[in-house]
């Protein structure tokens, strides 16, 4: 009997690194691409030019918050393949849907960026962090369980992981059931856990969420 | 007599690895371009936006589609690359119109999702399917002519690589076919058969295919 | 006197092939931007989508002749940096600038075929090719005397670097100056110039061009 | 007491130096984007299309602008990630924050193309390039404080570092000082610094800049 080709495929796992590399690369650097340059000939003075790159300060805050967001996810799925000593076919497709999810997230922005009032782009933004961070720990298990990490884990490895997806997604699902009183307290609440992941302060109690 | 240049060229596997998942990572995030978001003065309500964005969803279907097909792909010549001790000037130009062809994919599925009930957006979808899986079959079958391959091939690879690439090809032909009767059995039948590819279920015959 | 900045910048050969690899990713997706679908709610059945359709065979070409002529320049790209055993600064500047002429090529390529009667978008698409060729050649030229290639460089490798480019430029400088008849000429004798090389046919003449 | 997550995250310096490439690789591509070639029915002669063409050499002086800016921050960041033996968490995120600022710099110079009379586009543009060695001289500082330097570093590269960034940043400083005059002398000035770090001319005092 031969080899079945889904035993084949999918073991590298520097080639899914390179694929993941180049979606964030890409998905990171089209957000600019919603900052449009105000071109017109109405603008004279350097008081109408003012007047008119303003409005855009709102659209370069959500482009910064997306380019964080994808920078949080990017640095859990480096961390999580670093301790992989190979892939295979079902981890690799874990990743390539949790890629396709990348992809959205500047969309996912952009819908919030728009709406920011409405209560259904804050859960579609909402529902983007939790598939990823739902397919980053199912990659993580799925990963244990086929033996595909390195022999060598240190102690406390598995547990750091899962603690912190689920301390992460515990807050952003807090976050996002503040918007039954306002989308803005989620908003705010959000921007918070994200900038705490982002700074990772000195206080202790904050830096081990 | 000195070397010819055609013997020097393309001998790098790893640079063909990189170009490939370069244009594999741009072409799957630019399908998410297609995704417009409905910026309008006119939606004042969550029922105006929900109203709004429930026909992205069959756009969203196909960039779903359109990610998972392009991942079957990168999975096959992942597949092909890592068996590979060297490539050649030859290899590489077969890979390069393959790439050419992966990078029509996206252009390929919106025709499908905006005339989904034409027979000739239908062909033209398959069309590039077929031509994809040529191009690997062609890659492989030079490979093994050229001697490029690594040394230690496990025996039943090659008969598995052919193999899958037959019957997927004969799988989506016969679904090609079927719009002769209907084009939505022939696009059910190959979604289908996709799907298959990618969740690979635990049913023997199904994941022997 | 301590070290000066400009002798510890560009030494990394393999980050240069990797920026060259995106860079090309890049350029080599983006062509098929300009292949927009016909969405139109005038084509109501499968003749009027062919009518619809047809138009973008030139297009078509256009995107497929630019793919083949950056694949041809990567191949000479990556057949250059393997004999580097490092790169240096000016090594580097020497390959940006080359990169910078090669994210202008998908624009030649669409200026020529939206203005394929005119010799000044012959002219423009041929000067492009040019400084590829030239860049090309002063990499070469500039590794050779500042001892930047490996040590055990094989015999004629020189000679076969140099002639494909002077060969190759000879020959479309030839199908550029055609244009003083007919710029038809120009393009068809190019097209075929690319062709040979892409495909690279056993006649021995050929071969050795 | 277990892991905690931020020590183990960040770590691979070569997923940031892919990271990286990519994104420079996008936004060098991107940059062509904004020279749209003139298609209408009204050019008819040679003379019409140059005539048409003749305007796009501002915007094709901007884009080489731009890349030669990103080209010269990719050779500063490549040659910094050169000397480190390993990334971490903080580190990581400084170079994401620089490659946030990266993405905007082709919006910049879009800025600047656009209103080059208008100080708030010259100012803009120098606050970009600002960030950007502020954030090359912070992750190198934080590099050396946390050890995370190789340990054969050679005498004199600390200095020759820090001595490249602050001449740099003082001749960009004055260059958008003389915007208090007139924001062509920045410009003129601004380029000429830009084209002395390409070029790297052999007259000493130049090269030590």
């Amino acid at each position: 009997m031969g080899k079945v080709y889904n035993e084949l495929a999918g073991q590298n796992r520097d080639r899914l690194a390179a694929l993941s590399d180049g979606i964030f690369a890409v998905a990171m650097t089209l957000l600019v691409l919603d900052l449009h340059i105000p071109v017109s000939d109405r603008i004279r003075t350097e008081h109408d030019l003012w007047a008119a790159l303003l409005p855009l300060s709102g659209t370069f805050l959500a482009y910064c918050m997306s380019f964080l967001t994808l920078g949080i996810f990017w640095l859990a799925q480096q961390a999580q393949l670093n301790f992989l000593a190979r892939s295979d076919r079902n981890l690799t497709w874990i990743h390539i849907v949790f890629l396709l999810f990348v992809a959205l997230m500047p969309g996912s922005t952009a819908l919030l960026a728009a709406f920011i009032g409405f209560r259904i782009a804050l859960i579609g933004y909402w529902l983007n962090i939790l598939v990823l961070g739902a397919l980053m720990f199912a990659g993580w298990e799925y990963a244990k369980r086929a033996r595909l990490l390195k022999g060598d884990l240190p102690t406390g490895v598995d547990a750091a992981f899962r603690r912190r997806i689920f301390t992460a997604q515990a807050l952003y699902a807090f976050g996002a059931a503040l918007c039954v009183f306002n989308t803005y307290w989620s908003i705010t609440f959000i921007v918070l856990v994200q900038l705490n992941y982002v700074i990772a302060p000195r206080v202790r109690w904050l830096r081990q969420l």
